[in-house]
C-alpha cells in the first residue's frame, strides 16, 4: 500500500510542500523513521529527531522550514491531531481477516447475510439473524438469534452479541465484548438491607439474611450508527425495554454498561468505566478511565468526568466534575490543595485553643 | 408464548382483577406497551403513560383503580419488585441455544454428560469432566480437564472454565467468564520492595531490583449451587487449597475474585469489583460497583459496601461502608460535608490567628 | 507424579530431615492434609493443624521440632514464600491441553510453527505467523496475521493475539486476554471540550458538541521475554510505534494497558489496573489492585503504588504511593488521619471564633 505526498495531503484537506509525487508506505517517529515512512513532526521539539532518522517527507508543524529540515517534501495540516486520523486511516494494513464465508461459519436457519458480508472460521451465526452488506464478522464470533447488524460492521474475533439485540451501521466491536447478554438484576423475598441502608442512609440495618432471585432480562440491546466498543467490554440487556446507545458513541476496553442504562450520542468512555443500572447519560459526555456512575441517575449533556471520578449523583449538563464523590473539578483542586495542609491545620488549632485559654484566663 | 392473567398472578401470588383470561404474550413499560404487553405501572407516577401506550392490563400499585384506567384487566402484587422475578422468568424467551450435543461440540474422553445435556457448537469439554443432568454448555465454550459442574447449569457462549473445579447444581455463567485459571502470585528470591514498604508503612524503601519467580495454583476452584457470574469476570484458582464461593452468590460483569479467596453464601457482588488474595468474605455481603477489598482481610456478614468503596482494613458484621478507604457510611458523609467547606475553614483559621495575635499584643 | 522428600528439598535449596524417601504426591494445608501430602506449616501458628491432618511429611519453618510434631520427615526452606515457587512448580498437574496440533486447528498461509508447539482445538493461527518451539497454543486461541511468539510459550484457550505482535519467549497469556487490538484514540475536527478542559483546569467550557473521528493504530505490540499477561487483559496497539512491555513484567485479570504505553521490566500490576494512552512506567514498579494512571505521564523505576491509587502526576522512582489523587503513603495516612478529626475540627474552630469575640468584646 502506497500514497504519493500529493494524495495525502489532498486527503487530509493539507499543504503539500516539495515533491509531491514521492512514495509513502508508512508512518513512524521522527527517529524511527525509514525512507519510505512520513516521520510524525507536528511539534518543533520534534525535529531534531528527523536528523537522527531517515525520513524524506514528513507531516511538519505550520511555519516549519522542511527544506532547512533536510526534507524532500513536506505535508502541513491546519489540525495536526485532526490529521491523524486521515493519515492512519490511509496507512492501516488491518487485521487481515480471510473474505467470504468461511466453510466452518455456522449460519442458524433464517439468517441473512447482506452482500459481501464475511463470516470468520468457527464462528456462530444464530437463527434468525440479520447482518448488513460489506460487514465483516471476525472469526470466533458469536451472533445471537434474532438480532439485527447494520452495514460495514466489524465484529472483531470472539465477539458475542447476543439475542435480539439492535444495532447501526458501521459498528466495530473489539475481541471479547459481549454485547445484550443478561443483566445483573436480583431482588429478595422481603425488602432487605441494601434497601434498608438507602433508606437510611447509612445507619445499621436489621433485615436478616435472605437469598436473591433473578429479575431475568427481556429487553436487548439498542445501538445506534458509527459506535466502537473495546475488548472485553460489556453492555447488558435491559429488563423491560432495551439498553439504549446513542450515535456515534466510543466505549474502550473493559466498560461495563449495566441494564437500563441510556447513552447519548456522541460520548467517550475510557477503559474500565462502570455505569449502573438505569441510569442516563447525555450526549457528548467524556468519562476518563475507570470511572464510575451509581444507578438510577442521570449525567447531563457535554459533562466531563476525569479519570477515577465516581459520580453518586446527578451532574448538570456541561459541569467538569473529578474525585470521590464527583464535584466540579476546580472546587476539587481546591479542596484538595487544603487538604495537603490538613495535618499543618490540626496543629494550628490546638495551638491557637492553647493560646486563647491563656489570654481567657489573664482576662 | 402466551399466559393469561390468571396463570401470571397465580405464579406471582398476587390478586388478579377484570378479565382473567386476557392472553399476555410480553411485558412493556406503560407507554411503549401494545394490547398484547402487560404494561408494569407499579407507582401511580407511571399512570399517565397507561393512556399513551395500548395495555389491556397492567401490573399495578396497591389501591390502584384499574377500571379508571381504562384497563381490561390488572394484577396487584405484594411486593412488585419481587414480583417481577417470577413474571420475568414466565416471558423469558432465553438465548435460543440448539438442543442435543452439537457434531462439532469436542467432548475429552472419560468425559461424563447427565441426562438431557446440551452442547453448543464448536464447544470444548477437557478429558475426565462431568456435566449434571440437564445443563446446557454454550457454543465456544470450554470445559478443562476433570472438572464437575452440577445440574441445570448455563454455561453461555464462550465461558471458559479451568482445571478440576467444582461447580454446584444451576450455575450460570456469562460469556467470557474465566473460572479455574492460574492465581497472580509471584515471589522474589530475597525480600523484595513491596515486602518493606508494607512492613515500613510506606517509608522510602531500598530492597534491590529482583525478577518475579512464579507460584503455581494447585488448589483450582469450589463453587456452591445457585451462583451466577457476569461476562468476562474471573474467579482465580486457589494456591493450595480451592478459591471458594458460597452457595446462592452473585457475581457481576468484570468482577476479579482471586486465589484462596473465600466467599460466603447469597452475596452480591456489582461489576468491576476486585477482591485481593487470600481475603475472607462473609455471607450476605454485597459490593457496590468498582468496590475494592484488599488481600488477607476480613469482611463481615451482611456488610455493604457503596460503588468505588476501597476496603483496606477489615469490617466487621453489619456495617455499612463508603470511600477510600472505607469507613462507616454516615461518618462518611460526615467527613464529607466538613471537606467541603475546608477550603473555607483554612481562611477563617487564618483570620483568627490573625485577631488573636492582636489581642495579644494588646494584652 | 511424585516427588521424594529429598529430591524436593534438593530442588528448593531447603534442608531435609528424616525419611528423605518417603514419596509426595501433593500439597496441602496442615489440617487438610492426607498422607501423601506435604503439609505447608512455614510458621509456628500452624503447628496445631498438623495434628487435625494426616501429613506424614512437612514444610516447616527453621527451628521446629519434626519429630515432636510427629512427622515421619520435614523440609526447613531458607525463604519459606520464595520455596513455594519451586514446590508448586514440581507439583503442578497443568491444564492438560492436548499435544500435536489438533485437526480442527487452522493454520494460515505462510504461518511457521517451531519443534513441538501443539495447537488445540478450533484454534486458529493468522498467515504469516510465527511460533517459537515447544510453545502450547490452547483450544480457540486466536493469534494474528504475520504475529511472532517465542518458544516455550503457554497462550491458554481463548487468547487473541492481534496482527504484527511481537512477542519474547515464555510468554504466558490467560483466556480471554486481548494483545494488539486496536487502540482507543478519537479526535474531534475542532478543537473540543475535553482539549478545553484540560487547558482550564475545570473552567466551564463552551466548545460545541461534534463527533469523533477514529485515529488507526499502525504500532502493534512488543513484548519482551518471561511475561505474564491475566484472564480478559488488554494491551492495545500503538498508534505509530508499539506499545511496548519490558522482561519479566507480570499483569493480572482484567488490566487495561492502552495505545503507545511503555512498560519497564520486572513490574507487577495487580488486577482491573489501567494505564492510559502513552504513558511510560519505569522498572520494578508495583501497582495494587484497581491502580489507574493517567495518560501522558511518566512512573519511576520502583514505584509501589497501593490498592485503588489515582496516580494523575508524575511519580519520582522509589516512590510509595497511596490515594486519589497519589501522593506519598505517609503523607496520605497522616492526612487521612486528620480527615477523620475534621468534623470536630469544624466545631472546635465554631467555638473559637464565638471565644475570640466574646474577648474583643471584652476587650
Amino acid at each position: 500500500m502506497s500514497h504519493t505526498i500529493a494524495e495525502i495531503a489532498e486527503a487530509l484537506g493539507a499543504t503539500a510542500l516539495g515533491d509531491l509525487d514521492l512514495e509513502i508506505t508508512g508512518a513512524a517517529e521522527p527517529a524511527d523513521a525509514g525512507p519510505g515512512d512520513l516521520a510524525l513532526a507536528m511539534k518543533p521539539e520534534y525535529a531534531a529527531g528527523l536528523g537522527q532518522g531517515h525520513a524524506c517527507a514528513a507531516m511538519l508543524w505550520e511555519g516549519a522550514d522542511w527544506q532547512d529540515l533536510g526534507l524532500q517534501a513536506a505535508i502541513i495540516p491546519a489540525r495536526p491531531r485532526f490529521a491523524m486520523a486521515g493519515l492512519t486511516a490511509a496507512l492501516d494494513r488491518g487485521h487481515g481477516y480471510t473474505t467470504g464465508i468461511h466453510p466452518t461459519a455456522i449460519i442458524g436457519e433464517g439468517a441473512e447475510l447482506g452482500e459481501h458480508v464475511s463470516v470468520g472460521a468457527y464462528a456462530v451465526i444464530g437463527a434468525g439473524a440479520r447482518i448488513g452488506a460489506g460487514s465483516v464478522i471476525g472469526p470466533q464470533a458469536y451472533v445471537g438469534i434474532d438480532s439485527q447488524i447494520g452495514a460495514a460492521t466489524v465484529l472483531h474475533v470472539g465477539v458475542r452479541i447476543g439475542p435480539r439485540v439492535r444495532i447501526g451501521a458501521r459498528f466495530i466491536a473489539h475481541p471479547g465484548a459481549a454485547i445484550g447478554m443478561d443483566g445483573f438484576s436480583f431482588v429478595t423475598p422481603e425488602v432487605n438491607a441494601v434497601e434498608q441502608a438507602r433508606a437510611s442512609l447509612g445507619e445499621e440495618v436489621d433485615a436478616a439474611a435472605q437469598s436473591w432471585v433473578r429479575i431475568h432480562s427481556l429487553g436487548a440491546v439498542e445501538i445506534g450508527d458509527d459506535v466502537e466498543i473495546g475488548c472485553n467490554a460489556c453492555v447488558d440487556a435491559g429488563t423491560i425495554r432495551p439498553t439504549r446507545i446513542g450515535n456515534g458513541t466510543k466505549i474502550d476496553n473493559l466498560c461495563h454498561i449495566a441494564h437500563n442504562v441510556v447513552v447519548g450520542n456522541d460520548c467517550l468512555f475510557a477503559a474500565l468505566v462502570g455505569i449502573a443500572g438505569s441510569t442516563v447519560i447525555g450526549s457528548n459526555v467524556t468519562l476518563g478511565g475507570q470511572v464510575g456512575v451509581t444507578d438510577n441517575t442521570h449525567v447531563g449533556d457535554r459533562v466531563v468526568a476525569g479519570g477515577g471520578t465516581k459520580i453518586l449523583n446527578k451532574v448538570p449538563a456541561g459541569r467538569i466534575v473529578l474525585g470521590y464523590p464527583a464535584i466540579k473539578m476546580d472546587q476539587h483542586l481546591d479542596i484538595y490543595k487544603a487538604q495537603r495542609r490538613l495535618p499543618r491545620m490540626m496543629q494550628e488549632l490546638a495551638e491557637l485553643k492553647t493560646r486563647l485559654a491563656a489570654l481567657e484566663a489573664k482576662g
